[in-house]
């Protein structure tokens, strides 16, 4: 790898060279690295770009990284990435995808994640996305991410996308069954001519069932964001949605959050705001001895923090 | 005027025989009475059904009443009504419609009104929709409203559905300048197989206009409702819609408020919270006394106060 593909990983993974545990490195639309564990199976997929992430009952305290780096200016990478999450295991799953584009051509990663989690199991799932370079090719990506929770199972995703992706249409689908819950904590900043479209959909089936999906975001400069969300409560369920945008310069950003509720005892609740960062919040900071410039970064930092 | 005609009147329009100041009753598809002001015409249309309502500048402390009544079973009623509100006035608009239908054929009224807030006008408009009878045949309300509100106008709705109406479609469109604002109070309550949906849309293209859409509906047994609204704000403004629903029984709610930032001063929340009547608001009302459907009935009550 060299120092454009080490600086991706560090900034989508947290990693600086071979991270602990199982892991799966992608580069380029072609596998870099790959480690497994007695416990965490990675297999290639036969019929189609990506890989099986097995994760045997029981596994506790264990870590997968799969990160996908982009360097090359023009390509269009799709894969398909399943996880099958054994009963009763608690990990840490670590994605994301990082474009390096210096090109004129387009350079696109979309990734398919199918997680099946079963019974009383627990994920953490971490996706960031992240781009550079000076070229104009634009950074696409488009994350597909399906989640199927099986009776008790829990599943914590965490996406950020703080910088450089031109253009992402970043898809949710999960259902739960009996007593699961999701919870999604979402992160983006816009800026440029940049555009972003978040969809989720968040079916509960089971009884007591809960989904908390949090969404925040800021749009600087020309960019438009769109937020969509449907809770569809069909069983004794909670449905929480809530996303607050800060709007700056001529950011754009459209929220469509909707509440379905099907069963007498489905409780939905749905927040929104959006809005420019309060005048006294920024003379605050600003008669601290910032400036105008350096106040906002700061309230933008902690909003996203 | 018979029985069942007052009693329509009297539901949808708390009046019993003649109402004061300028009036305009339609019943059954032709017009039972009409009285005008000094100060407020009200004029037939000459290319469609329907009627002009002009209220002179400066107009301050009269009302008109424009009631709708249909007791003949298998009417079909379509009505477009304009109101013409001049600079200054200040006035109280009442309208509404009655269905009672005691046939197998369906009853329907769709009323269009169309309102031009002058400059610094301002309008209390409370519509009410009711229906009644024992047929088999569907009660159908349709309303639609246009709103242009000029600078510093202002705007009021209260509109109530609570019984007897099969379906309704109920669409509410508004433009907003400098300064101006609207108020919407809308109450539904649906029940046995009824369908209700309400769509709003309100652009808020003027310096400092202001939206306050407040919903709060039941929905029993086996009826459907679907709560949409669009708030956009193409200026510095602030917009703020709220729905809140109680399911009772098979009820089910759809709430899907859409907000649109397109101004960098633009600041709009939203909120929505449907579910069931709590647990515990149940029993403190029972020990004291009430039974569990007397205790259903006062906290519905009160929510659609």
């Amino acid at each position: 790898m060299d120092k454009i593909e080490k600086n991706l990983l560090e900034e989508i993974a947290d990693i600086h060279e071979v991270p602990e545990g199982a892991y799966n490195i992608r580069a380029n639309g072609k596998l870099e690295s790959r480690n497994t564990t007695a416990n965490i199976d990675i297999v290639t997929k036969k019929d189609k770009p990506g890989i099986d992430i097995i994760i045997k009952p029981g596994t506790v305290n264990e870590s997968v990284h799969i990160p996908v780096i982009l360097s090359e200016s023009g390509l269009k990478d799709l894969v398909y990435n399943d996880f099958y999450i054994g009963e009763g295991a608690d990990v840490t799953i670590v994605a994301g995808c990082g474009i390096h584009n210096c090109g004129d051509q387009a350079s696109e990663h979309d990734g398919i994640h199918t997680f099946y989690i079963e019974k009383d199991a627990k994920v953490r799932y971490i996706e960031k996305h992240y781009g550079e370079g000076d070229g104009k090719g634009d950074r696409i990506l488009n994350p597909t991410t399906v989640v199927h929770i099986a009776e008790g199972g829990y599943m914590e995703m965490e996406t950020v996308q703080i910088k450089g992706v031109s253009s992402t249409v970043r898809t949710t689908e999960a259902d739960l069954s009996d007593g699961a819950s999701l919870v999604i904590h979402e992160k983006i900043m816009t800026h440029g001519e940049q555009t972003a479209e978040t969809n989720f959909t968040v079916d509960l089936n089971g009884v007591d069932s809960s989904a908390n999906v949090i969404s925040r975001s800021v749009a600087k400069e020309h960019s438009k964001q769109v937020f969509n969300s449907h809770i569809n409560g069909n069983n004794k369920c909670y449905g929480h949605t809530e996303c607050d945008a800060i709007i700056m310069d001529a950011g754009r950003v459209e929220a469509i959050p909707s509440l379905a509720a099907n069963h007498i005892d489905a409780s939905l609740i749905h927040e929104a705001a959006i809005g420019k960062i309060a005048g006294d919040q920024l003379i605050k900071l600003m008669t601290l001895g910032l400036t105008e410039k350096e106040a906002e970064e700061q309230i933008v930092n902690g909003f996203l923090k």
